[in-house]
């Protein structure tokens, strides 16, 4: 099932997408309470291109990302950064509010040269999970999806503490799909990419990932006890602009498309704050 | 005006506190989003013993932490975990399912030796704050309230970013109430004390703060709009567990109350995770 947000009477909704038709499966609320419950809508479907879309997670998820998960991102961050290859999963935080959907439009904070592109495979977690093993943490992702992990690197680099540079307003595009876990049965052989302006500049695979996703929840849930529609953001490889030689960054007019391999891609054009 | 948060029929509701009688001021969503309006209200006063308290920000509400922004917490930190005073604010983010009322018991994660301390001003934001001056930023400050930092400094270490350690469950006791602006016109010269078992092991005041709260507001503001409810949560002074030869952590049976001048005390039991 590939699964959209949308706005209906004023509330979060989620719908299977089919054929540019949304069949309603309930309220974000409901549908994430009940553990993701594929049931069969009951409510008339949608038209696709009528709706309003909003990202397809509860605006209390958490967003747990993860910091220098590729070897070939960790070269290109230990020689543009001075950060070294972390040995267990390096998590930052972003709140939901940054989330927006495929085609929203970004703007570029102010003291900044510009945003850089992360291209990133995310799994969104199915229910309640506590100290969970390896082993059984895979049973608790209800789906995948593709993020751009669009970073204000100057406010990234001021202080230790990513939060800032990796929360600028609505610099959190994801989508355009959550596809279950069952129609992706494997997501550890993904192609992940990213084009500006129609240029190919990250082109990698989830199969080269330090931590695996099954490491990584395992890792955040003997802390923090993960919940129903958060969303664990992978990490991306090289080829982010910080890395290019001159830096390379995106500023308005430009527009930014990530791919993850069998979920889609997420368009988002660039803009002045002042065109909002 | 002292806020505190509490359920009423399902739902979120903040009221005035004033000798044991709460009343009401709406929902958490309508007080927010009137800009925390200090309308008289309407609806009949309960017991304050009698309610459900929870925390008085939405569920939506992001968490500002500043990390190292008192000069004697910066000489610890320097020598415990070899961090650099920040020349600019240091911000990680905390997420509103970790903040927890006054008299909340709060388990130790299994992979830590306890959990740290940290006595904190903090302060809730009234409105929209978008790349606002230094000068005018404390228009946009509904209240102050006292803040716990709790800290899993083994998962707070073993990365560069503070997120995790930052985010075990249960770990950020806030209140015992929310202060308006309008009773407290002086946030910058508060004594703030940590007791552990009634022994006193932080005793500082906000006056000795690198970076003031409007400088913190200004920097933030230029990256992320800062919203109704979302808490600034000031950084701690020295006097942390993990700074004390040996270090001391909180355990199972401990009780931890933090103070500041002129909000209160929030008293913390720490318990077994089983125990919950």
């Amino acid at each position: 099932m590939r699964i959209v947000g949308y706005i209906s009477n004023g509330r979060r909704w989620v719908g299977s997408l089919e054929n540019g038709m949304i069949s309603p499966l309930g309220t974000v609320e409901e549908f994430y309470a009940s553990g993701g419950k594929l049931s069969e809508a009951s409510a008339a479907p949608v038209k696709h291109e009528d709706v309003e879309e909003v990202p397809f997670v509860p605006e209390t998820a958490r967003i747990f990302c993860v910091g220098i998960n590729y070897k070939s991102h960790a070269t290109e961050a230990k020689e543009v950064g001075g950060i070294d290859e972390p040995k267990v999963p390096m998590i930052f935080g972003r709140w939901e509010s940054t989330l927006v959907t495929d085609g929203t439009a970004v703007p570029v904070p102010p003291n900044e040269p510009g945003l850089d592109w992360e291209v990133e495979l995310a799994a969104v977690i199915k229910d309640d999970v506590w100290n969970v093993t390896e082993d059984k943490a895979l049973d608790h992702v209800l789906g995948y999806t593709a993020f751009n992990d669009l970073s204000a690197r100057n406010k990234q680099s001021e202080t230790l503490q990513f939060t800032l540079g990796k929360n600028a307003d609505r610099s959190g595009p994801i989508g355009p799909v959550l596809v279950t876990a069952d129609e992706l049965p494997d997501a550890s052989n993904l192609r992940v990419m990213t084009r500006v302006n129609g240029e190919k500049l990250q082109d990698s695979n989830t199969s080269f990932m330090i931590h695996s996703l099954p490491k990584i929840i395992a890792y955040i849930s003997d802390t923090v006890t993960l919940r129903a529609g958060d969303v664990i953001a992978t990490g991306t490889p090289s080829g982010v602009g910080a890395g290019l030689n001159p830096p390379r960054f995106l500023n308005a007019g430009d527009v930014v498309e990530v791919e993850v391999e069998s979920i889609g891609v997420i368009r988002t054009p660039i803009v002045d704050r002042a065109d909002l």
